[in-house]
């Protein structure tokens, strides 16, 4: 069963939740594989992945309020030397994903109809992120 | 090494926690398949997927009431036109997963003892919903 | 495509985060896989896996402090019969991850610089907890 290991590089502008989905199906056509499994991995701990909805863009705004208020800015966290987003930067990527997964069928990722895959940067200054996406199938 | 992809519809009644670990275990044993991984993908953004305790049922009543009060319905989400549910339905799965994986050996999930795989509705009316069970090894 | 599954067994001394990354590339070494994937499985529903930074200490505390205020051990729980770290164990676990994945290149796990996989001990007691390590490429 071939596999595929590809480096997907992305810039972010500070906290922002990035649609990926393009990119990641672009390598899965360029890769052949018919029906298989994808991998994403983001390389940081300030940043995390996510699947979400891909319609209406206040689900992401929502979304990005909730965590602020869930993991505050202003609680007195002992790693702080890198700026008061630092800490949050990290719990957030714990409470999301560090990697996702979808099948791969008839070519094309399986997802949902409204199933978006997303790069959620924590942080407030800008960044390049990478991404290793794995793709294995046939 | 040999994949199988098969498609699972649950149906569900409202907000609810579904043992849907007998329906894996089938497909698995129909898939010849003896060491390997499963991995669950679910299509959906307002339900979820979960490897929680299955043996006391008040874990489950204990975690939806946690989750309830962690993202309540009566906050203020911009993207509420479906409901009060929906945005903590998002939200919801975005703290949960979208994918499971599941070691398989001696034709098994390996499972621990006391673990299940659960599909978890976070929205108040009952749906139709899709995991795609994607089976690979030996 | 080859595959290896190996069981690792850690010993935990109550709530604490185990850096478990050399384990994982011994066995990754062993297996003599230079390009695939590497998924690592707790049989536990009260201890987890996390990918987080592993160059100060402090974000290790503060999170285990962010995890212990989000989830409190003085809640009303139904599921309290354990004792009173039981049921917010399992909620933590559902919070973060029974599952870890990272890809495989040259040999190597393709972590980045400052990222480290860290068992969870969710349980005031200590514990010896298993984890299955599936490794899977060429």
């Amino acid at each position: 069963m071939p596999q595929v290991q590809r480096p997907l590089r992305i810039s972010t502008q500070g906290k922002s939740l990035a649609n990926i989905t393009g990119q990641v199906q672009a390598l899965v056509s360029e890769s052949g594989i018919s029906t298989g499994l994808c991998t994403l991995f983001i390389r940081h701990t300030s940043a995390s992945l996510m699947i979400q909805e891909n319609a209406d863009p206040d689900v992401l705004r929502d979304m990005e309020s909730f965590f602020a208020d869930l993991v505050p800015e202003d609680r007195q966290y002992r790693h702080s030397t890198e700026g008061s987003d630092d800490m949050p930067a990290h719990i957030r990527t714990a409470l999301t994903q560090t990697s996702e997964h979808i099948p791969i069928g008839n070519s094309r990722l399986a997802l949902g109809t409204w199933q978006g895959i997303y790069l959620w940067e924590h942080r407030a200054r800008g960044s390049t992120r990478e991404v290793v996406v794995h793709l294995s199938g046939e």
